[in-house]
């Protein structure tokens, strides 16, 4: 309650309080009066926040978090997602590689030879490709997937691969392993309800300027409607810096896995932008807990038809390769 | 080029250069060599930044901005968008109000009474509403739609009501005058394409971490799919300050209406997320040189189903009409 | 309390925090329990805090604000400071205008006359520059101190200039009649304590990624010192948007106004970067409810030493003038 | 040039350019026109970016970083700071570690002996802390600088502490090894300026909302003074992410490394704020290449009067030493 809020405004809000099934309690503090407000106010959060707006409140402040089916409370042992013959949340690391984009059947073909001699587990490419510009060049589609299906099945790798329109989720789940949702549209919440709705696994990319909170409340809408299979990518987050595409944040890592059961992945090629940043945050983020990565690797970027810059060759991704073995031992995982 | 890039480096960066159809000129520095590239880049910049990939280069700097339908060069008299019987854009300012949410045919008349009463142009209400939680009240939906059409009609004003799945766009445009679009969804590419296959006017609002460029950009994807009627919404950004829900950057109105010929209206609602801010930041939006605003307005804010706290009661919007009168008088337009 | 804390946890709780002179409320929740804690926590905030790192405690949440003089409880009817024979706070807005840094005694001297001409009450003008690089114009120092004075004493306004350096404050002290604290010394918490202890008034200016109650807090320490006269100035925080220098959170009017009795100016100048957007800019910031402005004028902005892109030529700060006339009487103010 | 430049504007910018003495080349390009201008920007930046308020000029890009003394051209191979019998930047990475504020000799001797027990490398404490709150413990000064000298001599480490007041300078380095410049400090260029007037090396923090490239030129205002013994450390940005008091950004590890030939160390108490998550930002830290660590260790972090919930208790500090070994021996680094 406000510092000179009135013992009358003070049981109002009691009123409205218990009106809605909650209990209340007044706490009589030296220079204001707080209501605590006992109950579960799952699902409900609106209905005590809606107060601000009652005379002589001044603030309403949630003291328990809202996601449940994600919280580790739930499997405290964690989760193990499949992902055709590949599995992520054990302890070995899962490497997802390949190029930002489908390019052409001979790209793809080369990508998917290139990231399984250097050990990658799956292999991932873009059909659909969300593009800040509508004049750039916006993926093969299905002709994409077919391709990439293809180069996987060929070199017994997985495929994931990005999902944009909630029309074309039989199309792309039929032709991939595992469906991948972009930062842009990690809320965007009819695509994750029906994304609940089917049985494929969801590689779950954290928004732009979404707070862990949201990331997680984001994976509770594919939960809730019936999907288990989830796992999460911290990719990048936006901030003043300009020196790098984003700002990976891996203090998200260790923070998620304590919060959730769900894998927890990482993307440093779109996290730096810089192709010569992604081999130490590979490093990085392993060191710092997480249970994979999703690498972009291209034959040749610099004739990419999307984020040159930041894909590797495939021997700086061979490399990248060698170097996590002893890393992924120092920290008690394999490769 | 890198400051020890060799002459072969420069000269393989020509060829490329010119292989992908620009000039390349060399500029020779005191300290490094600039390969300048002149040519239509647009639609094709991924061509030229991939060029950061290549031995030599140390960084590719676009000096055209992208955008072109949406440019004021375009149209430099500004456009103006018909909504119903209102219009976004010219020397009046529009003021759109009404509930975050229809809640129920006695709330969403009732606010519909208010609101035109008060002198607001156009109703507002969200029939699906994008939330957080998949606990948190998700809409009336259909229903909703038809019961903000029925107060809208009875009153006289249009209704602006949210899309989030392309699913709907069809009942949804059906129900409506315009078709909003929310900062959580300003770039999910699929939906803003296919609302550029209808013809009815949409109401992008910048997304929380959305540069002005990128903002563009989403309105050139509506725009090069035919639909010319788009108004653009400041609604806050995401920043590192918590003592707002958002930051209101209404350094934004000023620079859109340089940069393009839609109108720019602005939502001190959301921009603020307290209502006691609404009043002095909606004055300050058409200080600014907006073209309206967008007020969420309810008939009882403190039982509101959601963002109740930035609601204001009827007479507090009446009081913010009034104030709004001399205000637009004082920067030269009308209300 | 954690989710599953043990009674044993809890009521170690319960006595830290009654051996830290506060009541403690155990609050049993659906899920967790909240122990409350009643006292007068202002200057011991630390003592709560630490308790995050007690075992079976999940997060310590302060549920009053930490600043107590700046508090607009403290004087409710608001400050006036005044600035030699201007005054900040009172129903007049003040407009404080010059150059960015003084350049030469033909330069202020024609600023000088330039913004007396165009009705400004106050004289501003650097001449310590903080600057981002060392090898940049850093200032004219005491000769510019001196300059800016007898200008200021010419055309009979008071001056305000920067103070960086707490080895300067006596010198800046007896050449002006306001230092300013800018944006990068807004939590050098040495200067500022240093300046409670004279009596000039002093404009501090918010960090580029201070929040607001941090910003109270900045005051607080020149307040807690003994010096009463204190304006704070919002000029534009930092944010992941580059078209602007900086984004002007004009949000901070309204809610600085509604905590603290202190006068609120805002610079458009830097919160912009832009001259085009200064003006526009400005007439929203006092639609907001801003006491003041600082604008940047420059008698011929194109050769000037420093911040040149934002600093207007002397034609267009008299026509800002002369349009912040009707707006300021549209909002009750006069200027 | 905007794209409507006439050629007798382009002719003029062409003079001013050459008048200060650049040389001016024009690339004419579909749409607009560039004037590239070449010549020895440094120091002189400001002479070019003024030209943004001519006529006719659209923007001033700048190709060339300003930094020079602390780019890596300078000396390749790396520098090594020899900080009393410590030495940071060689192939063993270095572990400073101590409380955050020294509390009273007990506490300070404790600390001591533990993290010398633990192998780290020096010893840490804040005689002079900068607290947001006037009313904040603010450290125990000269008393805590004797302390400190006398707990870091009988265990053998050299001490670090930070400075705050250039006032202060000489007396904390009379009592210390090396000299911390705090976050909120980092563009504090008096400070720095004075600091780099002494030979006692540097540790630098990176300032909240400071991008890479503003970070480089604050501690080239220490270099350019004479000082060349500078160590800079990342310790967490300001973003929207509320879950964790900063967020570490490690993609400023490699990417300084590569700009820099000065040593670049972490602290991640400071850049997560919560203890359970210092060792794993701690390891991701070394992984992704940096030169040492700064860790605050508190006998007791739940009396501590400062910071407490991200202090680690002596045992989990000696537990992280142990983790580190062999992590440090996966990227080739020793212990």
């Amino acid at each position: 309650m406000k510092s000179h809020a009135t013992e009358a405004e003070i049981q109002a809000v009691v009123r409205m309080v218990e009106d809605l099934d909650y209990n209340a309690h007044i706490i009589r503090g030296v220079e204001r009066t707080v209501v605590a407000c006992v109950g579960d106010e799952r699902g409900e959060k609106h209905q005590l926040t809606h107060l601000e707006s009652v005379a002589g409140v001044e603030r309403v402040m949630p003291v328990v978090r809202s996601f449940k089916l994600a919280s580790r409370e739930v499997r405290p042992e964690g989760s193990r997602i499949k992902v055709g013959n590949a599995e992520i949340g054990g302890p070995r690391i899962t490497v997802i590689a390949g190029p930002c984009a489908v390019e052409s059947e001979a790209q793809i073909e080369a990508a998917a030879d290139a990231v399984k001699a250097a050990g990658a587990h799956a292999l991932r490419g873009g059909a659909f490709k969300p593009r800040t510009s509508p004049y750039s060049f916006q993926g093969m589609e299905e002709e994409g997937l077919v391709l990439l299906e293809r180069a996987g099945r060929r070199v017994g790798l997985p495929v994931v691969t990005e999902i944009m329109d909630p029309h074309d989720i039989d199309l792309v789940a039929e032709h991939s392993d595992m469906l991948q949702v972009g930062a842009r549209n990690a809320q965007n919440f009819s695509l994750l309800r029906r994304l609940g709705r089917i049985k494929k696994p969801v590689l779950l990319k954290r928004g732009m300027s979404m707070k862990l909170e949201e990331f997680m409340m984001a994976a509770e809408y594919i939960l809730s409607e019936g999907n288990p299979n989830v796992v999460l990518c911290e990719r990048g987050i936006r901030t003043f810096e300009t020196a790098t595409r984003n700002t990976l944040d891996l203090n998200a890592v260790p923070l998620l896995k304590a919060w959730t059961h769900l894998p927890v992945i990482v993307d440093p090629s779109h996290g730096t932008g810089i192709y010569s940043l992604v081999a130490p945050m590979a490093l990085a983020a392993i060191a710092a807990g997480a249970d994979g990565l999703l690498i972009e690797v291209h034959p040749t970027p610099e004739s990419a038809l999307s984020d040159g810059p930041q894909q590797l060759k495939p021997s700086r991704f061979a490399d990248l390769m060698k170097a996590l073995k002893p890393l992924a031992e120092a920290v008690g995982r394999t490769l």
